[in-house]
C-alpha cells in the first residue's frame, strides 16, 4: 500500500485493485440499475446534522447493548457470505476482530467457514446466527440448534430473500466459488455452494437460492424459528411500517432495517429514509437497527438520532478483509470507532442515550459535489 | 454478440452498435430537447418500492386480462411503426414472438407488414391494430373492417398525432423509408411511404403526417370509430384526468396513458408520474394502460400499483428484433417476464391483484448515480 | 454550414464558430457565476405540460396583438444591443425580417443603427424603442421624440440599470465596440461608444454606463417620459409583484418581465418562475410580457399559458444574424413560429385565447439528461 | 500572474498553483466527504433574489457596525490560522489590509503573528481575538488579557472545536507547520506548534488540539471568559436556535453562525440555511453574524436579508495572501466591496437599513451549470 487509507472508501479502492474481478463485483454489486445501490449512501447525505454545543465532551461513551449483550459501541458486523474470497483466513479474522473490539459479529448461513470454527477462533466474541430458511426445515433446524449449542447470542432471519436478486454483474460472471472454497456448514456439494456443480450460464448464487433456498416463508415461519431455540430472534429485511408491526405481534426480538445492502430489489427504498416510520410504529417494544450505506461515523450517529438501536456493517468489513485480513478488519471497526466518538463529541452527546432526533433533519437538496 | 444482454439496456446497446443510423435514430429519437425522453425513465426511478415480507412467494401468478382476452402476463407489445427496418422479418418476427409469449402485439397502422400477413403468421396471439386516422375517411375504414375480419380484438386510436412531433434527428437524416421497403397496409406509394416519393429537406414521416393523416380530430370521430365495429375501442395518448373522463363519456373500452414515446411534444409530463390522477377519475370504469419508459420489471410493478392494468412496451421489442428477429424479441420478453415475476415475488405480492398502492411512494430525490 | 440548423442551438452554435470571442462572449454571458442564465432555460424544463387531444386543431391562429399593434405571433424581438458586431447589417437586417414576419421589434438605445434608419428601413414593421434614461435628461427626451416621430408605437424603459451588472468576460476582453462601429444614436464619441474612449482595465460598457446613464431613477421618472409622447409606455426589468403593482399605479401600459437575460444580477429569480405571481398581481390591467431563456416553442407557450401576452426573444436573434443577416433572423423566427404552432396543436390550443393554466405545471424535479 | 482576478474562484485558482500542496489542502479542505464545504457555497445559490428596481441608487450606503465598532461594509475578515504559510507577511498583511478597507479583523488564537505585533502594524483596524480554550485556564487567561490590552475591541470564542475535525488531505499530508513558522502567541514549542514536536502519522493539528484544547467547555464557561474582560464576547460556531437561546441568556454580545468553515463535522447544515432560524430565535436581542461560504457579493447580500449584521471571511483572504500579500488581501476586499454595493444597487437597496427578507426565497431546485 503506498498510503494507509483514512477512510472507508480508501479501502474499497484497495480491495478494486486486489481482488478478482467477480469476487468485488460480488460484493460491490447491487440489484438491477443499483439505483438503491447508490441511494443508501446518498440518503445518509441528506440527512444534515445540527449539533449542540459547549456539552464538556470531555469523556464520550459510546458502549451499548444489542439483544441485552454488552458491545463497545452500535456498530457491528453484518452477515456477508463466503468471506474467505476476500482473504484466507475469512470469518475466522473477522470474528477475531470483533472480539478484539468488543462488538458483536452476524455469521452467514453463507460462511466459508462453520458456525463451530468461529465459535472456537472467538469463543469471547458476542456471535449471533444469521439463517437462510432451507426448503430443507430439518437441515435449517440444525443450524441453529448448532449456532445455540455454540454460545451464539442470536438468530436473525433473512426474510427479504425468497429468490436471489438479479445482479446483472454476477450474471455476466456466472459467479461462484472459486474452487478451493465451500460454504461450510453444508456438508452435501450441492448445498455447500461447490464450484463443481452445474449453474448454467446464470449467476451460480442466484441457481442455488432458486434450488435449496424456501420462497415459501411465512410469519408462522418464524414462530417456527422462535419454538426451536431459547435466542433471540430477530427478522432482517423490514422495510416497512407495516411489516415491522407483523413482526412484533409473532414475537420477535429485534427487526433489522435492511434492504440487504440494495442486492435483492432495485428501486427499493433507501435504509435510513425508511427508519423513521419503522421506529415510531414499533415504539420501543422491540430494539430496531439498520444496515445499508453505513460508512462513515456521521452514518452511525445519524441512525442512531433516528431510533436505531445499532447499526451493521457489511461491505466496509469485506474492504477490510481485502486490506489484511484480521488486522484490516481491526483497521476498519476503529476508523469508524473514531469517527462516530468524534461525531458524537461534536454534536454535544456524551452517549448514545443523548443522542436525539432533534440533531438530524432531513435536506430537499441532494449533496453537492466539490 | 461478445456476450448474453442480461438487462434492456444491453439489447439497445447492440442495437446501436448495429443499425444503421438513421434507422436507430427513428427509433430512439424524443421530440426537440428529449426532456421528456429521458424523463419517462427518470420518473420510473423516483418512484421507490416498499416491499412486503414474508407472503409465501412460492407460486406467482402474473397472468390478467386485456380488454377481455387472456395474457400471460400484464406487459404487451405497443406499436412501433416500420419494424422491418430493424430485422428483416420484422412485425411476422414480433407476432410469433407474443404468440409464444401468450401477449398481446398492437400493430402500427405504418407496419411493414400487413394485417392479414401479420394475422396469418400468428393467427392464436392476441392482436390489436393502432389506428392512424386518415383525412381519407374510406381508407380509415377499411383498416378498421380489415382488423375485424382477420381477427384483431380491438382498435387502439392514436389521438396525439394530428401533426407529426418533431424529431430533430429525423430533420437531420431526412428520414425516410429503406428503398425496399414500404408501408403494407397502404397500395398507392404516397400512402405507403415510398422512399421514391418527395419529401424536402424534412423528415420524410413528417410530411407524410402533415399531408395525409388528419388533424382536425374531434372526440366525435371516437364514436365514429366505435359505430363502424364492434371491436373494442381504445384511446391511446391521454396525459390528462379530464380527457380520460371525456373518453369515458364517449364510450371508450379503454385508455392508454401515453406520451407517444415522448416523440410528440417535448416536456410532456411523463406518463408514470400522470397515471395516477388519470386512474382516479377513471375509478375503475374502463381499463388504464400505460406505455413510455418501461425497461425493468419493478417498472411494470410501479406502473400495475399505481392502477394499470398493463402497460406496452415499445423500443424495447425493437432492440429485440435488431438483436435476433423473433429470437430477439422473445428474449426480451423473457427477460422482463422473469423480472417483473421477481419483482412480484420480492414485494410479497402472489397475484397481479395483489399489487397495490402501498408498494410505491414518490420520493423527491432523483436517482443518484454510482 | 455542414448543416441546416434545426433548432435555436444549432443557431448558437454556429455563431460560437464564427463570431470574435469577445463579440459571443458579450451577447452570451450573464452576470457573475452565471446561475441565473443557466436557470433561465433550465426553469422553462421544470414546467411541464398537460396536452389536450382530439380538439379539431386543423387550423391554428397564433396571431395576437401587442400594447394595440397586432402580430402575427406573440413571439417579438427584443433590444439587444450593437447588432452590427453579429452582422454588417445589423439592426436593418433584424427589422427587416420582423417586417416580413408580421411582429414587433424593440430597438435598442445603443443600437449601431439610428432609430430613424431603422425606420426607413422597414417603414411597415411595429417599432419600439427601448430607452436607457440618460443622465442627461435632454438627450433622453431627444429621443423618445425622435422614436415617436419615426412611427415607433412604444417605449420600454429599462429599469434594471442603475448600473451595468458585472460580466466576468467582458472585464477579461477589456470589452468595447470594434473600431468601425459607434451607437448611433449619439453625435458625441463618449456617448457613441467610440473605441477611442478610454475604459481602463474594465469592461468598456460598464464604465460607459457608470459614466452616462441614471442611477438615480425612480417612479416619478416613468411619470415624466410618459409626460414627454403620446406613445404607451413599458418598463423592462420587472421581477416584483410589488413592483408591478407600482408600475400599474404609475400608468405604464405593459410590463416586460425580465431579468436583462441574466445579465444584471446574478441569482435573481428566472423568469418564468416569477411570471405567475406577477400576472396575479396586475390582474390583467396592463399586458405582461417575458423575456430570458425562451429557447424553443414549448417555452413560448408555457409562458402564454402562464399569463403573459408575448415573448421577447434576445440571443436567439443574435445567433440568427451571426448566421446570415435577415435571412438568419428569418430563419430563427420561422423555426420558433413552426415550433410554436406545432406546440399549440399538439396541446389542443387552436388560438391562444384557448392557452390556459391547465396545460402546465411545475415540477419539482429537475430535467433529466439523456 | 497572465490575467488580474476578477472573482474570488480566480484568487484560489491561483492560489492552488502557487502554494505548497499541504498548505493548499490544509487550507481547503472540509472535514470528511466534504458535503458540508459543498454545500456551504451551493446554499447561498439555492436562495434567489427578487430586486426591487427604481428606487434612486445613485449613493449606496454600505457601512455599518459590529459589535458598536464602525466598519466600512458588513464584511470582516474570519479566523484563520497560520497566515504566513499562505504569505511571509501573514497576519500582518491582513490586518494591515484590513485597516486600509475600514473593516474588522478576527486574528486566529493560532496566529503565526502574535497580539501584539499585529496591534503595532494596524494600530486604527478595528481587531478582535478568535479564543480556543486551552486546558491551562491561565494561559487562556493571558490571551484574553493582553487582547484587552492590545486594544482589541472583543473576544470571539470557538465553541464548536472540543476536538479537531478529521480533514482527510491533513492526515494524508501528516499535516505540520513548515519548520520556520511557529504560533506565535506560545513560547513553548509544544504550545507553538513547533515542526519538531512529533505528531505520529496523523494530522499533526488534531494532535495539537486532543493534546492541549479543552473538551470539557461548558456554557459556564463562556461566562467565565466574560469575568475576565470587559471586551464584548461573541460564540463562534452556532448552528441552532436552542443553542442560540441559551447563549443570550448567558449573556454573550454576538453570535457567530459558522459551521467551521466545514472543516469539524461533516453533513452539517450549511450556514446560511440554518441563519433565518436563529435571527428569528435571537430576536434582536445580541447581534447575529455568518461565515461559510461567503464568496460574492449576492452572498453577502443574502446573508444581510436573512438577518446576518456581518459575514466573515476565511478561505478568500488566504487566496487575496497568497496572491500579493497586504495587496492581494486588499484586491479581495475591494472586489466584494465593489460586487456587495453593485448587488444592493441592483436590489433597491440604498443602505443595509433598507436590505429586507422580501429580497432572498428559497428555490427548491439547485442551481443548474452552464
Amino acid at each position: 500500500m503506498s498510503q494507509k487509507p483514512v477512510c472507508v472508501k480508501d479501502f474499497e479502492e484497495h480491495a478494486r485493485r486486489v481482488l478478482p474481478k467477480s469476487v468485488y463485483d460480488y460484493y460491490r454489486s447491487g440489484a438491477d440499475d443499483q439505483i438503491t445501490l447508490a441511494d443508501n449512501q446518498a440518503a445518509f447525505s441528506r440527512w444534515r446534522l445540527y449539533p449542540r454545543v459547549l456539552r464538556e465532551v470531555s469523556h464520550v461513551d459510546i458502549s451499548t447493548t444489542v439483544l441485552g449483550q454488552k458491545v463497545s459501541m452500535p456498530v457491528c458486523v453484518a452477515a456477508t457470505a463466503m468471506q474467505r474470497m476476500a482473504h484466507p483466513d475469512g470469518e475466522i479474522a473477522t470474528v477475531k476482530a470483533c472480539q478484539s473490539a468488543g462488538i458483536g459479529m452476524m455469521l452467514s448461513s453463507w460462511a466459508t467457514t462453520s458456525i463451530d470454527e468461529v465459535a472456537k477462533a472467538a469463543p469471547e466474541a458476542v456471535r449471533w446466527l444469521q439463517l437462510y430458511i432451507y426448503k430443507d426445515r430439518e437441515l435449517t433446524k440444525s443450524l441453529v440448534l448448532k449456532a445455540e449449542r455454540e454460545g451464539y447470542k442470536g438468530i436473525f432471519i433473512t426474510v427479504d430473500t425468497p429468490y436471489l436478486g438479479k445482479r446483472r454483474n454476477d450474471i455476466r460472471n456466472r459467479f461462484k466459488l472459486p474452487s478451493h472454497l465451500r460454504m461450510a456448514n453444508f456438508e452435501m456439494p450441492d448445498l455447500a455452494f461447490s464450484s463443481k456443480e452445474s449453474y448454467g450460464e446464470d449467476s451460480g448464487l442466484a441457481v442455488y437460492v432458486a434450488k435449496l433456498i424456501d420462497p415459501s416463508l411465512r410469519w408462522e415461519d418464524i414462530a417456527w424459528v422462535k419454538s426451536l431455540t431459547r435466542l433471540p430472534v430477530v427478522v432482517k429485511g423490514i422495510l416497512r411500517a407495516d411489516d415491522a408491526i407483523e413482526a412484533v405481534t409473532y414475537g420477535v426480538d429485534g427487526i433489522l432495517v435492511s434492504n440487504h445492502g440494495a442486492r435483492q430489489l432495485d428501486c427499493v427504498s433507501s435504509t435510513i429514509d425508511v427508519l423513521p416510520e419503522i421506529v415510531e410504529a414499533v415504539g420501543g417494544r422491540v430494539e430496531v437497527y439498520l444496515d445499508g450505506g453505513v460508512r462513515k461515523g456521521t452514518d452511525i450517529l445519524k441512525a442512531l438520532a433516528l431510533g436505531a438501536k445499532a447499526v451493521f456493517l457489511g461491505r466496509p468489513i469485506l474492504w477490510g478483509l481485502a486490506y489484511e485480513g484480521e488486522q484490516g478488519v481491526s483497521e476498519v471497526l476503529e476508523l469508524l470507532r473514531e469517527e462516530f466518538t468524534l461525531a458524537m463529541a461534536l454534536c454535544g452527546c456524551r452517549s448514545v442515550n443523548e443522542i436525539d432526533k432533534s440533531i438530524v433533519r432531513k435536506s430537499a437538496s441532494s449533496a453537492s459535489r466539490i
